[in-house]
């Protein structure tokens, strides 16, 4: 088990979050087979491949003590993840998500195209039949920032020359703003969730870079075949023309080791854990009285720990 | 000049259309670029490739007499269209879209699906805005009819023995179900709506078989060489056994002709001349107090007469 998930096993126990996530888990299952059909179906195989639901956890997690968290809420900010997911699937030709296939491998592009618009649609519905409004926002907030960073990833791609500044912009777009959302919804801290969030990705791209890719469960070294220019790929191209060579599109032989001997993953790690302190830190300001504290802050740690 | 287009630019001079597109297009613009980069320049491409903006001018005719029609409403309207047409772009591999480049051609797929998923985030966000909870929940209930009338095209396609009524179900779906959409929020008939955009997804199916193809400007036969079954194909392939193979994937060579020399072009174009027929008599229902009913029944004709 890993440490996120132990740490999700932890809280399980202690505040209800198993049951929340079994009413997450029940209505994503209602969602998804509301309208029958090739959508449904690459929606269902998508859901069913798992993942850690952590963002409709964080949902839950912010709840200020006392008060019920919103099911619709995780449940809609799962489907926008969901819904991405699948849209990356078409666009990157990734074969193999989590050891299943991916959604246009085994139904054909349209379908993925298709099934990933719907997941994104059934979100925005699942949350305007809350009456909600100010949750529509957030929740299309976080939508259009997804779309921001993937474009901003692809213009990025290949340049080793990328800015530190400009990926940990993208990592806010990509994945801070989703968590961020996730908190908000749940009515906790969005500052924890952005930075929560900045520091999980990292994790995942150093994860990427050393074999262990825990989120995604896709093959290794995956970016840098991409030539997504990542933090620890970014530092070790600072370091080594090798590497550097190898982000712009050159060889990739042996490039991996390379970046590991650099100390890049180590120099990253150290960027996730500052971030993952100031996630801490955020829980001390305004908009924080969540009732699962020290579930959130074991969080902001494990999300790191696990690329130790 | 076309005869939709003609009755618009009636409509135009009548009753203050021309100012509340103009008020539309502004909007999409500043929507467009409110985050520059690579998202807002495919969608500015995209909006920029025209159209009639068919969407919106229905929301402003279908308030009710007396009251002002949200232009957030039409924005949102077209900004789904939009996205769905970038996103049919990215699967069908339809190079040329109006005579521009499609978006992913001259910004790659991965950009065309980011702006894809920015209009529509950008759609919903548009009309959270606004406060009208009611309004999100009709727009997002129309985009799950799109992503299921796309997969529901997929499903159907190569397959001569598609029934009659499920490819107006396909129709419904979508078309229908955004034109009912443009309505609702409008403040009219919902029913006019869905019957119209039935009519008029008929009258662009038989266009595609004739060389005039006034929505998409796309090449004529595109329904027939991706084994798309629309109304006039289907009703020929009953006939002829040659445009039957052909649906089913055969030779294509000659089959527009064998289309139009079975009658089905007529006989499809009865069938649209009904729905638009029902569309205007949804107009003496409940729902239905449009300032601009003569405008909405000239609609009606003008989307069929299109094919005459």
């Amino acid at each position: 088990m890993t440490s996120a998930a132990a740490t999700l096993e932890m809280v399980n126990s202690a505040s209800g979050l198993a049951d929340y996530l079994a009413a997450v888990e029940e209505r994503l299952a209602v969602a998804i087979a509301s309208h029958p059909g090739v959508v449904a179906d690459v929606g269902a195989d998508a859901l069913a491949a798992g993942g850690k639901r952590l963002r409709p956890a964080l949902t839950f997690l912010s709840a200020p003590a006392g008060l019920p968290a919103s099911v619709a809420a995780g449940v809609a900010v799962e489907l926008v993840h969901q819904a991405t997911l699948v849209h990356d699937d078409l666009i990157d030709g990734a074969h193999v998500r989590r050891g299943h296939a991916a959604a246009w491998t085994s139904h054909g592009a349209a379908a993925a195209r298709a099934a990933g618009d719907y997941l994104f649609a059934r979100a925005f519905a699942e949350l305007a039949a809350t009456g909600d409004l100010a949750a529509v926002a957030v929740l299309a907030e976080a939508s259009l920032a997804l779309a921001r960073g993937e474009a901003m990833q692809r213009r990025q791609r290949y340049d080793p020359d990328t800015a530190i500044d400009r990926y940990l912009e993208r990592c806010a777009l990509k994945t801070g703003k989703l968590f961020e959302a996730a908190c908000v919804l749940g009515g906790g801290s969005g500052e924890y969730g952005l930075l929560l969030g900045i520091a999980f990705q990292i994790a995942d791209d150093i994860l990427d870079c050393t074999g262990d890719t825990i989120e995604t469960g896709k093959v290794p070294g995956i970016d840098l075949r991409d030539g997504t220019p990542t933090l620890p790929l970014l530092l070790a191209a600072q370091l080594d023309p090798v590497v550097r060579t190898a982000l712009a599109g050159g060889p990739l032989e042996g490039v991996l080791v390379r970046v590991a001997q650099s100390g890049a993953l180590e120099r990253s790690r150290e960027v996730a854990l500052d971030y993952a302190r100031k996630a801490r830190e955020a829980l001390d300001g305004p908009g924080s009285s969540s009732g699962c504290r020290a579930e959130l802050e074991a969080l902001a740690d494990a999300v790191v720990i696990r690329t130790g």
